[in-house]
């Protein structure tokens, strides 16, 4: 227990290579990741509730440890704790392999700081049908519990990886072939343009900016475009999350046109 | 002060017709809006950081009264105010008003309870071009301060209404002429298909659900079409904003391409 309520720091978690993913649906689809999941917390109650669970961890050999309610809140964040905290291993997911499987579509978080928003970002990028996404510069740590509850349990779906320096992460991009686009307000070329000639259909990453201060001029320079979200009406700005969510579903519907019976994630 | 801080609450808000707007920036667009600030609250710090909003205020005869910290405090919830409140009119926006002027784009949330979800479907409806957004069935009330600050100013761009019954505005869109779509994952249409069908060119509602438990079946089968957002990868689903983005700007984009030299917010 104590071991695992150090995994609420990031020092812990980098030298343990172990996270906690709270709740039921998140420690579900660990679940589905064999070797992943190390051992469950949860409370009396809501080892009642999850029959299923237990049975699950039982039959792979997951130890099932029940705690009181409040030695569980410990372990997390939330004004109210789903009951259930499991302790994971890291994915350990490398680039390398990502790219061998030549994918069509890759999201790269540039310095993002806020969890809810990177968390945002991963959910939107496995429901467009990304390959995987990289959270790059001084982006937050993906294993931070509020990123992980962010995720909905997408950071179970595809492969989610930290990346030191934006512009290595970019050039790796690059050099596997696949067009860098850079989602800004002071993209030349509006989503629609980059639709309509055919850009989107390429194999793709797209690089998002810092919610609050989009990408430095010296990052922009390094994609193959900058690319902006139209704003059709008077709002100022779109959230960061939503922008990624229309460039990364602009792409997969451009690249099913192009490619009607492909599955879409690898060329 | 002391009747400021009632417009706290829903009932006050209701019976004065006025509600409260945190922040320079709403002030900001507020005041573009002839006859809706009544005065403004601010911190002594926050008086002299913002000198063009003083002089805005003096300009138009509204009030700016200087209160200490703890003062203004008491009339936000956010834990870091912005130093600036300002007591507004209600917009009182007419359905009658929106549907004479043709709209092209409108859309409805039905019975969406969070107040950040409401904000963020106002703000994307106002980037999408839409002309109005209704707040329809057991939906939160606009000017709720959460929901006025998810809005990041939109509620000031677009006439943003509340309507009890949604059966009566889904009733009351279709008799106008527009196409009512409704956002749900049990669509028989992918919204792919109702791009490329011509469907999404038509002057369209949008009716997007409750977070939580969607829409019922007896207001799905009041729609024209029941639209899913594809899901491509592995994600369960979309955040309910997120949707309603992606619903917003496939309409915009496919009236566009039909109409390329339409403003379109009109018919």
């Amino acid at each position: 227990m104590k071991a695992a309520r150090r995994l609420t720091r990031r020092a812990t978690r980098l030298s343990e290579r172990q996270f906690l993913a709270e709740g039921p649906h998140a420690l579900r689809e660990a679940l589905a990741l064999p070797g992943c999941v190390v051992e469950v917390f949860a409370t009396y109650d809501a080892t009642t509730r999850h029959r299923d669970l237990v049975e699950a961890c039982a039959s792979t050999g997951v130890a099932w440890r029940c705690v009181d309610d409040a030695a569980l809140a410990t372990l997390t964040d939330t004004v109210t704790p789903q009951g259930v905290v499991a302790v994971c291993r890291f994915l350990e997911h490398q680039i390398d392999a990502v790219l061998a499987a030549a994918p069509m579509l890759v999201a790269v978080c540039a310095s993002v700081r806020d969890p809810g928003n990177a968390g945002a970002v991963i959910r939107c990028a496995d429901a467009a049908g990304a390959a995987a996404v990289v959270l790059a510069g001084t982006s937050v740590d993906p294993y931070n519990s509020k990123v992980v509850r962010a995720t909905v349990g997408s950071l179970f779906h595809l492969p989610v990886l930290s990346a030191p320096v934006v512009s290595e992460t970019v050039a790796t991009l690059k050099g596997s072939g696949l067009s860098v686009l850079a989602a800004d307000g002071s993209g030349e070329l509006s989503l629609d343009e980059a639709a309509d000639s055919g850009l989107l259909a390429k194999p793709t990453a797209w690089v998002f900016g810092n919610e609050a201060w989009g990408m430095p001029a010296e990052e922009l320079a390094l994609a193959d475009r900058v690319v902006r979200v139209p704003i059709y009406g008077h709002a100022e700005s779109l959230n960061l999350a939503t922008a990624a969510a229309l460039c990364l579903y602009a792409s997969a519907r451009a690249q099913r046109s192009a490619n009607p019976g492909a599955p879409g994630q690898t060329r």
